[in-house]
């Protein structure tokens, strides 16, 4: 039948817990998805733009952004995933590994760690470790998500919950520096912010106060880049009429990127992403909104053996359409209702 | 006098039967290219994105996709054959030759294969064969186009009419395979596809489910990437002031580039075009629409001594704002009004 | 204080006489960025399209586009110069250098070289001679320019005021020619504009015919790509509540680019830009207006010792939803209400 070779992607009742998915496509990533993940992002970190610069504290050549290896692993999954997913819900438990060069190929696994039906038995969370590798095999960001998907059938069987245990926060000592990092070099003149790891507090809170206002043009071109391929985002005339007014939803990392790429300004030896805590895409977020963000610093973490640099713990809170310097929150659960994202993270800072 | 040293095109009467164009402007074609074209598209094709993949069967590295080969080949056209089209009619005969791959270099030659004047006097159809080049002079795609071009002078003397006689498609023993091509090591789980040549039957149709809206930076960037310079394409003002509300024409090949991508999901192991048989941009595109596709299989071809893969002849059906689960097609000369597109192809696929 | 780490810019009371700041980011340039200056310009000049061309005449490979290199630089002199400006007034005495290759990285530095408080003590203008070089420390770009910075406290003591002498133009004998050009191969055919340096006579008017559309996703993509933070280009929340239907500002040097690409039509074979003798941006450009174009050729000189090529100084002036078939300009100091962009500037040119 051909109804079988267009792929309608994994229902709840689909997944079992143990299940491994090798997923398509390979990628190589090349100087192009870096030059366009700048375009869209705006990101100035100087590690991520100038050669030199990483050379001379370490790296082979410049990276690819962190968040851009993360998007393209986690597009990866969507297709054996979510695409029949309802909502996102959260990250944790996500650290990367070996640094993503141009040249380098990308794939990507995933297991199923967890399961558990909701009581309207319409759909169920899925819990799921993904991997994505180089070509040499080795872990370029390894992270788990949970992500509510729905049911084909809600009378389905559904598979006995269990829910996996996850750490609040990746403990320091075990997140993974570069090898052959050494910040010693590092020009604070040519990273555009004078701040190092000794200048930071836990508390401290920083306004980035730039704006950027998301065009359906750039995150739908971002998306594609990732071949992320989940319908929402891309398919206007299905969200139109679903829902009178209805709007495609922007790839929440799309928010992340720009989160991270306005952090720059504050946080600009933040040079290295080296773990994800714990994520939340609180609000969704549309074609014309404007993305602030504030950051608090929530821990400083000297790492073994280490005295150029040492990793801070950041919580990193992105609004739409309202500017930062209040530091917009939560109280309790309820989230001030600009908020779209809560991302807890490590960053590497020399000192 | 100035108004002679920018290009006006040429008119209808301009053309002689037999008359050869050396393009402008040669493009070396890179990794940036390759890069926008995924973003722009969403293309999802393994063999186009990953180095190893294709490595594995033959190709010195991932080319770059068949139709950015074609636009690109086709731009360079525009400003010789169609700066002064009224619609652009028809495609045949086309076949692709060797890979392009990242560092290649395009030039293009258009001759003039046919001239009818159109009855009355105002315009006339341009039928041309080109061909694009590598700096190797080996041929990367040859096709005919036709094209409805208007008079500078409707009282000018019209050449007199000859209409070349092209194949209804292009005969499966003369597709081109590329050298060295050896499918055995294809990794239907990478190419996110277990569906293989001996799956498909003709007659068979496919909903390929997904759509793609199209925003005017996203069109407008891809046929700046081709360099082609048709003004109908970018000038809002002029559409404008035309026409009430009238918008720009999105350049028919996006569409191809989205209707290809979006075949990607029932078809993922169609991983080359290799030849185009008849196209019709049915309706034009503006942004804001939906595009849907579907494909028929024509008909099914082994190939001359290979008995690793074989051709599929596709025809493909784009649609704008409407779904295509019950593929909408043509009542004999009528097309569902939603259709902007039918091609006519060849595509390899394993066994 | 946390609002010390994110950089709020200089003020006017900040800048001294004969400062110079080494600005942050360095940038390694590449292909990524050669394909998306293309798609986002339109520009069809041949040299910098293709490596065979540009070989042919000299050049290592392909360079990138000259306003490519310029905007690069420009981008990395924001956060130290303008991120206060109420206005970018001028550009004088810019010379270009050596060619700027993919793989080159780029550092940027400006000397504060006048200052004059304004009348209302509320902003003063700051001309700064900006420099970018590549990783050999050769010369890329060279150029002042003055821009009206806001004071952070209209009550503070201004220095005394010194204002630049400039040069009307650029000499042509100090024009830069770049090393190795030797453009006898030169190639009419795939340049794609047959005439030549000795076709172009002082007081042409050219009218450039095509007409670009700009859109929001287009000008912020381009700007983030040159790492210019500017917030008035990407802020639509606050560019909305600061006025009433206020748009983001396009950064005036898009409209250069867009101006240049189009003059491709009628001036095809200046391959290169080899000085900025003077530019204002005479109306600021948004999203959704239609840029076109007409140049002036004010002069014409032949360079010392070269039989192959010649300089024409050009004046380029853009408008806005104005066709410029009559050459809109301006009587005495009052412009045509379409113009954006009025620039001088001097371009190479084979015989």
């Amino acid at each position: 039948l051909s109804e079988d070779k267009a792929e309608r992607g994994n229902y709840f009742e689909d997944f079992r817990l143990g299940q491994i998915f090798d997923h398509a496509t390979p990628r190589t990533v090349t100087e192009g998805d870096a030059a366009l993940y700048l375009a869209l992002t705006g990101s100035r970190f100087a590690v991520h733009s100038s050669d030199p610069f990483a050379q001379a504290i370490g790296y082979k050549r410049a990276p690819l952004d962190d968040f851009l290896a993360f998007h393209l692993v986690f597009g990866k999954t969507v297709a054996d995933i979510s695409l029949n997913a309802i909502a996102n819900l959260g990250y944790a438990d996500g650290r990367f590994g070996v640094p993503l060069y141009p040249g380098d190929t990308i794939r990507a696994h995933s297991e199923v760690i967890g399961l558990r039906e909701n009581s309207n038995r319409k759909s169920g969370i899925v819990y799921v470790r993904s991997r994505g590798v180089n070509q040499n095999g080795e872990t370029i960001v390894d992270y788990v998500r949970w992500v509510m998907v729905a049911k084909r059938d809600p009378a389905a069987q559904a598979p006995s919950p269990h829910i996996p245990t996850l750490p609040d926060a990746v403990p320091p000592e075990t997140l993974i520096v570069p090898a052959g990092l050494d910040p010693t070099p590092y020009d604070r003149a040519l990273s555009g912010s004078r701040f190092g790891f000794d200048d930071y507090q836990p508390g401290e809170k920083i306004d980035h106060r730039d704006g950027m206002t998301l065009e359906e043009a750039e995150h739908a071109m971002a998306t594609r880049l990732y071949q992320n391929n989940a319908r929402v985002h891309f398919d206007a005339f299905q969200a139109r009429t679903q829902s009178e007014g209805g709007k495609r939803l922007v790839y929440g990392g799309h928010v992340i990127s720009l989160a991270r790429a306005l952090s720059c300004n504050g946080l600009g030896n933040a040079f290295h992403v080296a773990a994800i805590n714990a994520g939340r895409h609180v609000a969704p977020a549309h074609a014309g909104d404007t993305i602030y963000a504030w950051s608090e610093i929530l821990a400083k973490a000297e790492l073994p053996g280490r005295r150029d640099f040492g990793a801070l713990r950041l919580r990193t809170i992105a609004t739409k359409d309202r500017p930062c310097a209040d530091f917009p929150d939560k109280n309790g659960d309820a989230y001030d209702s600009a908020v779209v994202l809560d991302l807890d993270y490590w960053v590497l800072m020399p000192l």
